[in-house]
């Protein structure tokens, strides 16, 4: 299973259009289309068939290579249609024998990815001006109303059959646990008792009904589908008022790896495993760069490219290092760099500099995300959080600084600090760090803008956890990491979840907590995986057997 | 153990101070003092010893009792002070030895109920007058610093050893899920990188340096102890404004209760254990009665008396009622009555009559958290979803109307449904069925307010989800019913504690959606309560064993 896999099998993240196997993305004007085609023989591990498109980890994989393209590479596309050519089915949602042959582990990642690509849809509309629109032109089960629900309109072919579902809790005894539950009352407002009687309806809602209760937008004939599709598309297109561009090709990262590290251009994690932990260092900028020269000679600016090698690393941390609980995170880089660069992304009017700064807001979501244990680490003179890459030190569960003597260890804010960054729950990580004392982080960004703020006053403002000096720091940051790595990993992912998360809850942290945090407790039931349970059973003739006691 | 007792051998929610084991309350002017004194040889059921002022569920009937007692009973305080007196313990905690030997639904409405009891603590704080001090003379472990954390005010000890902490996640693995990770950041704003050393510290901290980071707000010599806490009392007794009053004696509530009926005065709970389905039915006002008149004679009217019986009729469906997983929900009263007496609660200016509201919103909150499957059901001329009774039906998963010829059969609104009764995410129950639809429910406040708004039209405005005909009704709702009762309770719960917290979330609702579900998923784990588990072999010689995949 995947998250068995070691370095030298590891999880690809990145692909191209012309290797989809599970999509055709074409585009038309300021209209691009993306058609699900699920190869039903090539599933990200051998052991089931993706019929019916049905999805796995490969099919979604695929579908974040084109969001993300979508932006960077089509500025011109407006509008996204999310379709599939299968005569009778949208999509069947994920899969349900790969879900019943995945470990515990494995199902929640997933799920979590899963729920990362359709909340960037939504952030593509809601920061992009690339709105998107679901054409269900068949069966919308499952997962696969919860892709239609991320999208911003939904229409449904009334052809008498044609329905919308979440078989989930009557044939599965599990959640529409995809943001579906979250997405149908907070998102799309339908009514909490109507909600309820949908969920428990395995066979869904079809034609106006579905319409009557909000739970997609457009019901279409046949014969007016293909008419009525490129109209919708066609409006929303022209809704859209956020410019994209100049074009910018994404280009492949390909790091090296070996069973000890993983190695980047700028990035590099190097994986101890008999202590289950790892380090993650990222590098500054090697020079000054101006960044939308850069990119328009074709060439990559550090503040695209080291954030999508984070991504990447981030991901292969979660599901090919599924034991290593505990890492450390360094930064390097000489100073004033990647504060010019934030600087620069943050005063370019380009479309394209306002797609480097969310893709960098995504992928310290995705940090922020990620159930390990995050201690950042500042112990030597190039360590560089600055600006962007202080935020990993915001977002981290802790914060370690060397008090050298002559202070040549400090950080150092910049503008990416200043609001723009914000965690799913639309706090900065200054706010979130500070909550309740609005004046702190004002503080903080006033003793960053006259220079580096040294270890022991980024303690005294806060910033620091613990500060300590030369004779003490090794063996302190050692005892703390050793002693992470020796707790138990599911409370510590319970508690990282509650801790990391303070004050407000938006849609976004709704679905990654309550939401997630019940499915990841009903996976764990007897009732949907155990040996009698109802998603180890389907699809066999016999009938699941539930314990009966209500938790 | 508990929930395995049938309606033979009930739990008993209902208590008096003189017959606690477990807790001292006295009064002395404004100031009460509610002293935890476990008496280890009278646990909830045999098996274990409350030792080191640990608690279980029977300690925590008998603090809910004190609460709401102090509340009604003694107006005239203003200021409780909980405190214990063993000599280095304040409390240790929920005791381990009863949670390992707990089954998963028992240790979560366990749970549930604790954080319930502490949030009346907050809430007696926040809207009658009553603020409360935690005096922590001693380790403040655990559930006992979580219970220091409901108070206003923490004070603790400064004696070089006593300490606060939460040893859950070192030493349980698992969290400390009464409340305390949420508390930490969102209550007492303790910076979440503190909250992370401290969370894995187990042996906790003290001194200064627990006030420095928020986790007490006071340190005090042990020499000025008692002088501190009786001018700490004494100042937040003298900030509080809100008036009670007059005293209200809460008499006994004794059902009488057989394996087929528990039955109250205005409340009744019939049974059928083949079918794992009950029916509670709520009765409305015999007569019209003046409330407060009546409560001054020493009678108990019935707009506190029902919501009373209501409660204690909800424990017994989570303690006792385990496989009961769907529960209809009917009310029976002749019109008018019971807007009558939310009028006069609404427009009465003496304490009494508000702490009646505010018993009958915690009572509707507890109906609102119980992990049962409520249908509302009106389809009888008598029934009564009128007022404060109509949030039931607002509360309920779905409402299902006999659409009856002659329009016998209707809702009635009162001042009832006018914002006052909220839900814990701060919403009313009109306000969350129509989310995202500002004018609905003051379309519905006045067509309730011309008169009974009769099924049909109750289905028009979107208050019944269901209303059918003679010929349909009743085996719609019998299908619906068994339907419901053969579906996973596993997910069912995950389904419904979605689906009822539409829109936002607060401090209320993290703890009882987040917090909660996450506790829930690791109780389940291997790595607490497996064989090797953490908490299974807590007090052993044995070392915990942990599966280290990170999830």
């Amino acid at each position: 299973m995947a998250e068995h896999a070691g370095p030298d099998k590891p999880t690809r993240f990145q692909t191209h259009p012309s290797n989809y196997r599970h999509w055709k993305l074409t585009t038309s004007g300021d209209v691009a289309t993306l058609v699900m085609a699920v190869d039903a023989d090539h599933p990200h591990r051998p052991g089931y068939e993706l019929k019916l498109n049905s999805y796995d980890l490969s099919v979604d994989i695929e579908l974040a290579d084109a969001i993300q393209r979508l932006r960077f590479e089509h500025p011109e596309v407006k509008a996204l249609v999310v379709t599939a050519e299968l005569d009778r089915v949208f999509c069947s949602g994920a899969n349900i024998y790969m879900l019943g042959a995945s470990t515990h582990s494995f199902k929640v990642n997933f799920c979590k990815f899963t729920n990362e690509t359709r909340l960037y849809l939504e952030d593509a509309a809601a920061n992009s001006g690339l709105a998107s629109l679901a054409a269900c032109k068949g069966t919308t089960a499952g997962g696969g109303y919860e892709l239609a629900l991320a999208c911003d309109e939904v229409m449904l072919v009334d052809d008498g059959n044609s329905a919308v579902s979440f078989p989930e809790t009557p044939l599965l005894a599990v959640l529409p646990g995809t943001g579906g539950l979250t997405r149908l009352v907070d998102k799309r407002r339908v009514r909490r008792d109507r909600a309820d009687v949908f969920c428990t309806t395995a066979e869904g809602i079809k034609g106006k009904r579905a319409k009557e209760w909000g739970l997609v937008d457009h019901v279409v004939a046949r014969s007016a589908w293909d008419k009525s599709v490129g109209e919708r598309a066609a409006a929303l297109a022209a809704k859209q008022t956020g410019a994209r561009g100049p074009a910018f090709t994404l280009g492949p990262i390909e790091p090296s790896v070996t069973d000890a590290k993983i190695v980047y251009r700028h990035v590099e994690l190097t994986i101890d495993r008999a202590a289950r932990t790892a380090n993650l260092t990222v590098r500054g900028p090697d020079a000054a760069e101006d960044i939308e020269k850069v990119a328009a000679s074709g060439a990559e600016p550090w503040a695209l490219r080291a954030f999508r090698e984070l991504d990447d690393a981030l991901l292969r941390l979660r599901f090919d290092l599924t034991d290593v609980g505990m890492v450390t995170v360094r930064t390097e880089g000489a100073p004033g760099l990647v504060a010019d660069a934030d600087r620069q992304l943050a005063e370019a009017t380009s479309g394209f500099a306002r797609e480097v700064r969310l893709l960098q807001r995504r992928v310290l979501r995705r940090f922020d995300n990620t159930a390990k244990s995050f201690f950042a680490v500042a112990d030597a003179p190039r360590s560089c959080f600055e600006g962007v890459l202080l935020e990993l030190a915001l977002g981290a569960d802790r914060f370690y600084m060397l008090a050298d003597g002559d202070e040549q260890i400090g950080v150092r804010t910049s503008v990416a600090n200043q609001g723009f960054m914000t965690t799913w729950n639309g706090l900065s990580r200054l706010a979130a760090r500070f909550y309740g004392d609005d004046a702190q982080p004002a503080k903080v960004l006033a003793a960053g803008a006259e220079g580096p703020i040294p270890s022991e006053d980024a303690l005294a403002l806060g910033i620091a956890t613990i500060a300590a000096d030369d004779i003490d720091f090794a063996d302190e940051l050692r005892i703390a990491v050793e002693e992470r790595a020796s707790l138990s990993p599911d409370a510590l992912t319970g508690m990282e979840a509650s801790l990391r998360v303070v004050g407000p809850e938006t849609l976004e942290t709704k679905i990654f907590g309550r939401l997630s945090a019940w499915q990841n407790w009903i996976f764990t039931r007897a009732n949907s995986t155990g040996e009698h349970g109802a998603l180890t059973l389907y699809g066999q003739p016999e009938r699941p057997q539930f314990q009966w006691k209500r938790t």
